[in-house]
């Protein structure tokens, strides 16, 4: 089968994935894999940047891989490894950072906003982070990188260091990357305010058992006007109909959007309902998760095997990178 | 035999050397290895730091080892390579970054004072200068590092950067340099005024002819107050004399002082004796540099295999520092 063409994303390695990252970038590089050839990096060297996410690296590294291919990412098919495990990756950070202004990366918002963060941590690899991502997209010469659209300016900034190598070298060894817009829904948490996340512990996790995700359902704030069980409900501003309008059908969807508003249905029913249907989606992901946990030497073997084809692309890059740099051979 | 410890240093490419690298660092780098297990690189990631200094790097490369291999450094020894064919220093310049901060890099004096030779240039990697170095000397676990004493600031950097790596990740695979000094003599180019340089053009090319080298040494600028020849000199205001203590055997040093001083010489006789003794002693350094030069591919077998070897030692460092840092194996 042709494929139109090459992907490349990364993602951070933060263990256990929830249903926000699921439905914000999971379920599309699942997706992405019928008409693209794939390249997904678990970038465990970005989270070297903030002193948190340097803790567990290896346990967050291998449970992020498991949910992966839990959910239906195809090693086979797809290049699916870890990033410090193509050193070339640094290489040529190392020479993008020779071509990027200083500047242009401390007028950038994620920067100003991570410094308002951890103030007292502005490290020089932070500052790098965006090189670093450049990095990750040129060594692969991916042409498409997967993103919301609040990273355009991360794209952009990928474009524009990729121009000013190819400008300064007299070259066209790097390619500039498109930004592949998807549409993702904002998924809040369980509380129904705040978008899902682990440290808010407003999350469900893929691989919870279906108790478990039953009683988060169960947990889930829904239209905060609706007091009684006799109230009339608006499903418009409750987060349980949102995801109904994800995992239940069509038919269900619609009976919620009259029921609700009419006090036809009370919310713990229409809870147990997604409940329902949440695990009968997450199924298929448990049984895999479940066969593959079985032997945790599978899935470093998949991060491998992904490395090595990884490697091959990344030599391959670096080889015309350093020629039109004119570095010794 | 026993060596004391391990010596690194790296140096720019900056093509064929000159009296003023031969007096300030290359005639160290031959003494050394004596005493020391020596480790000397040819830094070219470096050089991209600054536009001009990237043209050419191939050829400055070659000009610079087969300098290095004509004074003295024995590439059996020794090792000698260049800085972009062990990339483990990229790997461990990115990771050191994340230990970096940022307000350190940016008030050190080196730093500034490029940003004002370079006003427009200011990019990333030059901020991150130092970091390399760091990279560099820890990489290869070496204990010494022979500088001048106006590089004591990156060698303090270099040790608080391996103590906060250490701390950070509650390690101690990476070893704090210590600064070795070397009484080096500043030597002025031929206009007698300015620090010998290349761009400058003030400059003795080591691989000059003998013709060229007494040319160079006849239009060298003496005592400015001496205009006749029949004016008495001061020598010790005169750059002529300061070559001659080193070149020059104590006895016609000695008479130089005094005759100068009473017109007993003249300035043109003063130059020739010069010329005849800075020729003898690059004499050898001539025999070598020929010799290889007859045929370039030994002066790149040397670099290919000293950076065979320096990849060994790097790649050991690497090992520990991913383990202790706990990215996935
Ligand atoms: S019935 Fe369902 S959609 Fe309506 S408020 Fe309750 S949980 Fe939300
Ligand atoms: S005689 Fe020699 S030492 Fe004296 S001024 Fe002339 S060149 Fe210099």
């Amino acid at each position: 089968m042709t494929k139109k063409g090459r992907v490349f994303s990364g993602a951070r390695p933060t263990g256990r994935q929830h249903l926000g990252n699921y439905l914000g970038a999971m379920r599309n590089y699942v997706a992405l894999q019928d008409e693209y050839e794939c390249i997904y990096c678990i970038v465990d060297i970005h989270a070297l940047t903030t002193v948190e996410t340097t803790q567990e690296l290896r346990a967050n590294t291998y449970d992020m891989a498991l949910d992966w291919l839990a959910v239906g990412i195809r090693p086979e098919e797809s290049i699916m490894f870890v990033q410090s495990h193509v050193p070339q990756v640094t290489e040529l950070h190392t020479i993008l950072s020779m071509v990027t202004p200083l500047g242009k990366l401390t007028d950038l918002p994620t920067f100003k906003e991570k410094v308002r963060q951890n103030p007292n941590n502005v490290n020089y690899g932070l500052v790098g982070y965006p090189v670093l991502m450049t990095a990750d997209i040129a060594l692969y010469r991916a042409g498409l990188v997967p993103v919301g659209v609040d990273q355009g300016p991360h794209i952009e900034f990928a474009r524009e260091t990729v121009r000013s190598f190819n400008y300064r070298f007299n070259t066209n060894v790097l390619i500039e990357p498109q930004m592949k817009v998807t549409e993702v829904p904002k998924v809040l948490g369980i509380d129904g305010v705040q978008k899902m996340s682990k440290s808010l512990d407003n999350h469900i996790e893929l691989a919870s058992t279906p108790e478990e995700t039953q009683k988060r359902v169960m947990m889930m704030v829904t239209d905060p006007q609706r007091m009684r069980r006799s109230d009339p409900g608006n499903p418009d501003v409750c987060n349980v109909f949102s995801l109904h309008k994800i995992f239940s059908s069509a038919d269900e969807v619609a009976n919620i959007n009259v029921e609700c508003r009419r006090a036809g249905i009370g919310c713990v029913d229409c809870k147990k309902l997604l409940a329902k249907n949440l695990n009968a989606h997450l199924e298929p992901f448990r049984a895999r998760r479940e066969a593959l946990n079985q032997n945790p030497q599978q899935v470093w073997d998949v991060l491998h095997d992904g490395a090595k084809r990884a490697r091959e692309l990344a030599e391959s890059t670096m080889r015309d990178v350093r020629a039109a740099v004119g570095l010794a051979e």
